[in-house]
């Protein structure tokens, strides 16, 4: 049977691959992206698997992040953005690689989780979202954040990125370009509608 | 005589295209530019010329600008972007054919004076700048910015920029991408370099 298919064997691989934190965080983000689903109309499983995988190199060394990326010809722009962004598409390939991960929607919530952008799909939505409202998640806003996300998954994304793009300012750090794309796409499609 | 050596017919010139108040603050930016240009090395009197000229047309009637952008094949890209910034591009064009200016490196900085880009010139950071910290602007934070431009340039339009991708965000509205650009480019020629 495929790892992906026994939970038990999954969860114990993914766990091996990180902190005891990130782990319970890993958690936390399946779960939300399984209530986001249900609330907002996307599949419930693939959000809960794409919560699951969504940080699975996170902890891996940077280096051996980037060695992903290089093997797979990622353009330099991503490789001299912050290092943060690398998991993110260095994971989406490592899932389907080691794990076997085919599905193409869970792929690209993986690969698209922590900068977004332009044309997200639901299921992209539901895990980004829910990588900023899982339960463990304690920062300045993140309350009324989730308190949005009850109602409106766009309002609430736009808010949660234009919050990483505000904090990125104010530490005088460079905003990967991509990021403020979805953020204006999302903004662009509510069309006028604030809160 | 050309009107660009004419002083005087400039200033009538420039006066009657726009409402008192945005002339007092023409006169600003110009006086603003050349202290700017003095202290970090540009040209005087581009800087002031550049300053005089920048929101040539930001009075004209929306339709009316967006048509000299029309004419010049300008990108929906920026058609399609906020009002507020025709002016700039409009402007840049205007003032060449209309005055008779053809200096590149002021109808550059008049260009961009708004948006800023990548690799701005010492001209256009000087113009940009000035446009932030001249003595009728008013604005939270205005003060903290000219002190930060009485000594580092590109950390005060970092700073100018960034505020900006700030207000917008918290007015919910779309950053121009151009702008983005800019700030990200100076915080990477920053180096890590921080205030």
């Amino acid at each position: 049977m495929s790892i992906l298919h026994d939970r038990e064997r999954l969860l114990a691989q993914i766990r091996a691959q990180m902190f005891e934190k990130r782990y319970i965080h890993t958690l936390g983000v399946a779960e939300s992206a399984r209530i986001l689903a249900q609330r907002f109309g996307a599949d419930l499983d693939k959000a809960e698997m794409a919560g699951l995988l969504h940080d699975y190199c996170k902890c891996w060394e940077i280096d051996r992040q980037r060695q992903v990326l290089i093997r797979h010809d990622y353009p330099a722009e991503l490789l001299e953005a912050d290092k943060e962004l690398y998991h993110a598409f260095a994971g989406a390939i490592v899932v389907q690689q080691e794990l076997g991960m085919e599905d193409p929607e869970i792929l690209q919530a993986i690969r698209y989780h922590t900068t977004g952008r332009v044309d997200m799909t639901l299921l992209e939505k539901v895990v980004c979202l829910a990588d900023y409202i899982e339960p463990n998640r304690a920062f300045p806003g993140v309350e009324e954040l989730r308190q949005l996300a009850e109602q409106d998954l766009d309002k609430a994304l736009a808010q949660a990125l234009g919050g990483t793009i505000h904090l990125l300012i104010g530490q005088r750090k460079q905003v990967y370009p991509l990021t403020l794309l979805a953020y204006n796409d999302i903004i662009k499609k509510l069309g006028g509608v604030t809160w």
